[in-house]
């Protein structure tokens, strides 16, 4: 698969949604644009990355376009992460729902001894000591970091030492991973003071 | 003020906690580089973004950059956001510590009355009704949104008619501003979906 762009990913999910209701066997990037307000070019360009180009006069399958995009939003490679820190913000990102749409799962939380136990949606969160094992038996590779700041390159060296290839932090500290780890670094009061630059 | 990038305004937290310690009078965009192992180049860029340049052989004087800096990441005029929704996600945004390194504080969460009370770190969470009036009272300028996707419309044009100007938004759907309205749309889900394709 190609590798398709953060903006088109975003859309994908909407033209699968309104592919799941068209009851034809073909469709059009521009009947698609049309139904959903989109610009015919940014459709067709989105599709094309995702799913290859329509047939001239008429375009897409409907079913085996449905079928590419599922496979595209990881709906068919069903993807299990795992989650390091289940304070307040670790426990919103656990039970979050949003994720399934894309075929995440945060499949398990960890943390210190006294956090263990059952989230709110009933995820488990297991002593931090376990995440070695989990990681191997379950083959996880992604990893999401929502421990304090002190403690996150140590959780994030267990990580990448563990099998996980792709780690996602919100501690505000400045990671480093081996190479051909993914890093993805947020910083949540960065991006509020920025915003605030712009007013 | 210049704006200063995105990240240049990430990095300039880690100058401010250096020079606060730095003990001589002056000081130079070379020597922070060198103790806080960055580019001296980028150091360079950074600090005339935020300050203006630095004097030939004599760099910076520390207490005026220090200054400087701190203007720049608006400590010196502190700027009180709120919020709607105080959901698990809301309440972790509102708890965060990390705002005050920008000046920044969340001042109230609002939602609907049967989530009325405080935080655990005993920020107020107000009725909705009550946003209007603390918004118009408390020139509060930034609207943060943690609410369903269903009601993110509604909550972003209740604070836009009440002279909020900038919104950041953690609901998972397009919304609409006014022009002249800075608008930030996290997608939480997209994020950790496009790591997932890194991998």
């Amino acid at each position: 698969m190609n590798e398709v762009s953060r903006a088109a990913l975003g859309r994908l999910p909407m033209y699968l949604r309104y592919l799941k209701d068209v009851q034809t066997e073909n469709i059009s990037a521009t009947k698609i644009a049309e139904e959903l307000g989109l610009g015919e070019v940014q459709v067709r360009k989105d599709l094309a990355a995702a799913s290859g180009k329509g047939r001239p006069k008429i375009g897409y399958e409907t079913k085996a376009l449905i079928e590419r995009l599922e496979v595209c939003l990881g709906q068919k490679n069903h993807c299990r992460a795992i989650l390091a820190g289940a304070g307040k913000l670790g426990r919103a990102l656990l039970d979050y729902e949003g994720f399934s749409d894309y075929g995440l799962e945060i499949a398990a939380a960890f943390d210190c001894d006294d956090a263990v136990g059952t989230s709110e949606a009933g995820k488990p969160i297991y002593p931090l000591e376990k995440m070695r094992d989990f990681c191997r038996e379950n083959g996880i590779k992604i990893g999401i970091i929502t421990v304090p700041k002190e403690a996150a390159q140590e959780v994030c060296d267990l990580m990448t030492e563990n099998g996980i290839t792709a780690i996602w932090s919100f501690a505000p500290i400045n990671l480093k991973v081996p190479k051909g780890v993914a890093l993805r670094q947020e910083n949540l009061a960065l991006s509020l003071a920025h915003l605030n630059q712009q007013i």
